[in-house]
């Protein structure tokens, strides 16, 4: 069996290149790393690597991470500056022997000292977000909660899980704000011999639920991934509110050792993509209907399309 | 009821100093702040704070988190340089809406605008450590891994709870690297009506648990807080073990909501500080025995004043 599922209709083409080495029996961490790439790489996508969008000083500052199932191996950056793959990075800190997750400028060295790809990730059209931004952010406002992180879970024929993560984070975040994406057991988590699980929503609030961490114990326990996302997803959510009084957006994907999939949300708009040997490539729109059980239907061409014409209209 | 409880010995005068605050009825919080900032005051703890030992480039960076155990509220900072009292970082960062956990440069920033106290944390003796280290240091090496973190639940008389850490991370670490200490659900975790946890040891090993979350989960379930922190310790220490070939450090201490108390480590050495309504002040010294139960001896005065003269003992 392989399999790949991933957060946001954002990661289908990626989905569909990782799927192709899966076929071709190559690692479940090459598959994710060219999927998760591919996002990095598409200067559209507000949320991931280039084209992201800035921290209130206009600077792009990313995080990543990498989860090996079968070592444990577990590697991140944060708040990493002008590199073209922070999912590259974190994937290589995930092999060292201690110092696997790297903030800054310590994380920007190491990416140097190791030879991976500089890029000015600030582009125009984030610049143009941002001032447009600066203009109407009134001193009372929260910043913009848009924080689509790509999150990947990967499953290969050899039976090796991993999962990963990337996002530039909260628009208009502070200066070195770290959200759930590069923390272990809250933006992602796998285990080859239950499956993953990897998150996207607001990381203040995901932390506090060491969701990824969860759903897979859950699994572990014997939930299927649709189970476990609906209960994690929905005891948080539950939690959130009644501790705080109010919850941020909480969105997941998981996949098992078999390459049964799940997903759950708690607002109206996830997207998630998923493949298997079992499940042809496909996208499907997640929301939670007002008992608390994920709705999903499957999104259409037109839908598909439409998500990245509105992402890459020519700006006013 | 009130108590608290910390890792290591080095945290006995701030529990004393916390614990005289529960006792006039002051809130979790403050008492836990005040026993975190005895710690990182103290110049003779290579380990947290002011005398805490640098990392390969000879700069002293600090991690340290809060967290509410009512309001779910968070906050941390890591990598952060040249504050005294990192714990009072996170804790305000604790009560923001969003961006919670800050890191490097950014953690500075915010502290340097809401006014905390500057202060060159890197001291003489800790220079000394560095270079002859430095000397000794051959390229196959790991670095040193002395990580002693202190860690504190608190339960005050309000019935609230909160947890918190503070450590300079692992001596000779790569600048930027991020332990357990400040991530939720690894370095502390607490829900008031339960119970908190908190850990030392190897932190790219805890955090791959999820561990203090992982404790508090299991005090949910039923377990008493040495029930908790035993199985997790035990089930990380032989996951580790199995999926890795070998276990970093492991230490953990935890407290429930009616003050009852736990710890639990896999190694020879560790130490702890309670103290509650019904349990006076006392440290222990911790290790596991051959069948992986926890066993517990009660610290003579002659050990603790030891722990003390070893650690400030003139420089040769």
């Amino acid at each position: 069996m392989w399999g790949m599922i991933a957060t946001w209709r954002m990661a289908l083409e990626g989905v569909e290149k990782g799927v192709h080495l899966l076929r071709e029996q190559n690692s479940c961490g090459d598959a994710l790393e060219a999927a998760i790439k591919e996002v990095e790489d598409f200067p559209y996508y507000k949320s991931v690597g280039y084209g992201g969008l800035p921290n209130e000083e206009m600077e792009v500052e990313l995080d990543a991470a990498y989860m090996d199932g079968s070592t444990m191996d577990f590697g991140a950056v944060a708040a990493i500056r002008d590199f073209a793959n922070p999912i590259s990075v974190a994937r290589a800190l995930s092999k060292e022997k201690v110092n696997n997750m790297l903030v800054g400028e310590g994380a920007a060295k190491y990416a140097a000292v190791n030879g991976f790809e500089r890029k000015n990730m600030l582009t125009e059209r984030a610049k143009h977000y941002y001032k447009k931004r600066r203009k109407e952010l009134s001193e009372a406002e929260r910043p913009y909660d848009g924080h689509d992180t790509v999150g990947v879970v990967s499953l290969d024929t050899h039976q090796q899980m991993c999962a990963g993560t990337s996002t530039s984070g909260l628009f208009m975040k502070r200066r070195g704000r770290v959200g759930d994406s590069p923390i272990c057991g809250s933006g992602c988590y796998v285990d080859s011999e239950i499956g993953g699980a990897a998150a996207t929503g607001l990381g203040e609030d995901l932390m506090k639920g060491c969701i990824s961490y969860e759903i897979v114990r859950k699994m572990k326990e014997g939930m299927t991934p649709q189970q476990a996302c609906e209960a994690a997803v929905n005891k948080l959510d539950e939690r959130l509110r009644k501790q705080r009084g109010a919850a941020g957006d909480l969105s997941v994907v998981a996949m098992n050792a078999n390459g049964e999939w799940g997903c759950a949300t708690n607002i109206e708009t996830f997207s998630v993509v998923v493949c298997s040997e079992k499940q042809p490539l496909s996208v499907y729109r997640v929301s939670r209907d007002s008992d608390g059980n994920c709705k999903r239907e499957l999104a259409d061409q037109a839908w598909i399309d439409e998500y990245v014409a509105q992402r890459s209209k020519p700006l006013e």
